[in-house]
């Protein structure tokens, strides 16, 4: 744990999702950056590759750090992160992508992100 | 802890860093991609943006998923986080952003990505 909290860092499992959401590049893409919305995030630019035979990656950039998805249609799994700096929260985007990505089961861990008050050892 | 483990997720936090290292966005991007090859990884794309008055965020698309980099100079702080899938290792990255960044302290944690191999429930 930080002594000097600088952001919250959230990874959530999605799963059992809709196959054919998880392999369509617009569609996710569109998704994350209206998950970005939902959350009260303002978002700077989005990045989005589709990877063969199945599975989309990508990241769109927010003034309050990111949030990225890499999916395996093929599992109905879709892994998301996002880090926040700040109030944001992540209810908004996680209740967003549930319902987007049809998603049967969804876990979540957040951690925090930041560093000692004192030293610099490991 | 899901049963079905699809990736590895290591939060990194360097402190302790250089400061000018540390605002220098096109050095910050060059370090990042740098450090992806310096783990075997295959860079897709990379987008890097500055904030202000400071601070740059970005993120490397990898074959393997991503790499991600928020940076706070004032502070000397820089969180990455690097999601990787198959055998790919953190250390060759962890390693070269140390000596990068002049870091003077690093903690990491590895979190598996997944899902549970029954049920749908939270």
């Amino acid at each position: 744990m930080p002594d000097v909290v600088m952001g919250k860092h959230t990874l959530i499992e999605f799963h059992g999702c809709d196959r054919g959401v998880l392999s369509d590049t617009p569609a996710v893409e569109r998704h994350m950056r209206a998950a970005a919305d939902a959350s009260g995030l303002t978002v700077v630019e989005s990045v989005f590759h589709r990877f063969k035979p199945w599975g989309v990656s990508g990241v769109v950039i927010i003034s309050e750090s990111h949030l990225a998805v890499h999916t395996w249609p093929e599992h109905g799994y879709a892994a998301v992160d996002l880090f926040t700096c700040g109030d944001a929260r992540p209810d908004g985007a996680v209740g967003y992508l549930t319902k987007a990505f049809r998603s049967a089961g969804v876990r979540l861990a957040t951690h925090d992100r930041g560093f000692p008050s004192k030293g610099g050892g490991p």
